[in-house]
């Protein structure tokens, strides 16, 4: 499988914001065009559009996974990236809590299940 | 029924967010206590706890509403409120784009029809 | 198409909840057989079950259907149902504000509108 | 964090309907003030509305939850909240049965399996 | 903005299975990479994968969007599609009818009403 | 409980369709009544309408099941059904993500985990 320009900025982009918090290969043994997708298309054409930043991109897909209710492999993942990127422990609950009023209680509750589970495996104490 | 500090921090938030495209009175002739929810819970509670910025929060909303797929009412009214606090149109666009591939494409198309209709209320026509 | 016990007895039901809210034939020009489960399967089957009663089950469908955010039309004639067999106005209002906690504030104010069309056209000016 | 009426109100509405099932303080490690919410406004203002009865709260709350799909955890602690006010264990599952044909055999079922759960806990063998 | 051959593969693919019902610059005014990626990235890449039949293709879409239960714009178009690809009336019924019993049967009723539509708009009376 | 044609037919129909992947009697001690919809109306009526093949149903079901992303217990079992009525490893495959590009990445990628583990299970290496 030839990678061209968008895998290979996709690929960067991925290590910038998630680090060792993603495996690019995690779909490889069921279908390796599935993985690709997920860096070509996600990363090297729609993360790096040129207008909204980092930091937006991951307010919005937290929001979005909060809101399904049930996603929360990425979502640990994505909490993850907010982090690395700047985004405070004490934001990200904010944005899950900002989000639950639209998707409802029980979306919130589960989604500061997984982001405790995060802050746990990070050792993450600060308030803030 | 009562106002107390929660009720007048909340309306005072609604109208620097939104100004006019929120109407605080718009249940009232059917659930008063649901629209004062809104009002006191919604903005006077939540949208005012203190770390998170007015920005993140509306992208966070944004991409929740995007995310039901069946939410445009209100979608329109937070694409009012995001461009008033200084989103630019193009934002807003990535906004529903980013969030449209954890959404689905049916969900990113939804949304960006419902971008158009307010782009056009406001005759807003640059391209960023 | 042989109608049975079950269908008989679900036609009953029907004519008894929503009387002439619900029309049994809508289906007829597209799928007689769709329309025929709705018949015996939910009403002669589902709905006769013994142990709730009909409060229970119209509760439990405009609960069901104002999570969803996107069935107005069904949740309307539930919403017809539930009146015809005593629930009042303030209930059913009450019945959406215990429901949009847990399914978001925007499912909420949705089903608060197709609540008020209801009682417009049925002409509900009670506050009970 | 001031308690007012709002919580205590909540509070002792919690301890009446779940008794040990609801553990208010669930979320203070990560985010006491959604913790304060689930207290002060989902039970101090909305469940204490005055029109609706418990049973007809609990009965929207478990077919929402039912509807959902994935909110076992919150499921599981309103079929002990509704048990504990009175249903039986046959009208839980009547409960779900009738959301099940809004919502979709996959939801049913997964109800019924969390609904199981909580009889064996509580050992409730009666059929009805 | 440079077309490549998944482009050129996708535009092929498109006219090929809808015809006339999909206008390729929907989104023009609004989102041209959005646009661009409906063509290039569902219909280049993922509908040209190779084993899976248009039929096939076809059948998962439509049920993917029945069970949306919000989703008619794009429900139409598919129900388009699958008719010029040879699918029969009665087989996209029964799609819907089997989707159906898995979505609730709120989102069945909803599909039925979009698929009727589009069999009057093509003046389709043949009940296979 | 008296059985019927309509039982009968839906017994062999999942006997023929998923053999002992399918238990019938998984409700049996919580609701008689819900497993015997499974299998009456589910298979004696709905999977036995004539004009949809068999193929079609399975592709249709799947679809469903990736888009609520949460339903991988049902999924893992029409998986099965569809392997052991023709659909090869790779077909199901890309069911699985031509669905995922409505449905949304995180509804694929929880799908490809459940296909994996059914491959697993079964011990199917090919790759078509």
């Amino acid at each position: 499988m030839k990678t061209d320009d968008r895998y290979e900025r996709g690929l960067k982009k991925i290590k910038e914001i998630y680090g060792d918090a993603w495996d690019v290969g995690f779909l490889d043994d069921i279908s390796p065009e599935f993985g690709r997708y997920t860096v070509d298309f996600l990363f090297g054409d729609v993360y790096n559009l040129e207008t909204l930043d980092a930091r937006g991109r991951e307010i919005a897909i937290i929001a979005s996974l909060v809101t399904m209710g049930n996603a929360n492999t990425p979502l640990k993942i994505h909490i993850h990236g907010a982090l690395n990127i700047g985004c405070s422990k004490r934001e990200i609950i904010e944005i899950i809590i900002q989000t639950a009023v639209y998707a409802g209680f029980p979306a919130g509750v589960n989604a500061l299940r997984a982001a405790r589970e995060v802050f746990e495996e990070l050792n993450i104490k600060d308030k803030t």
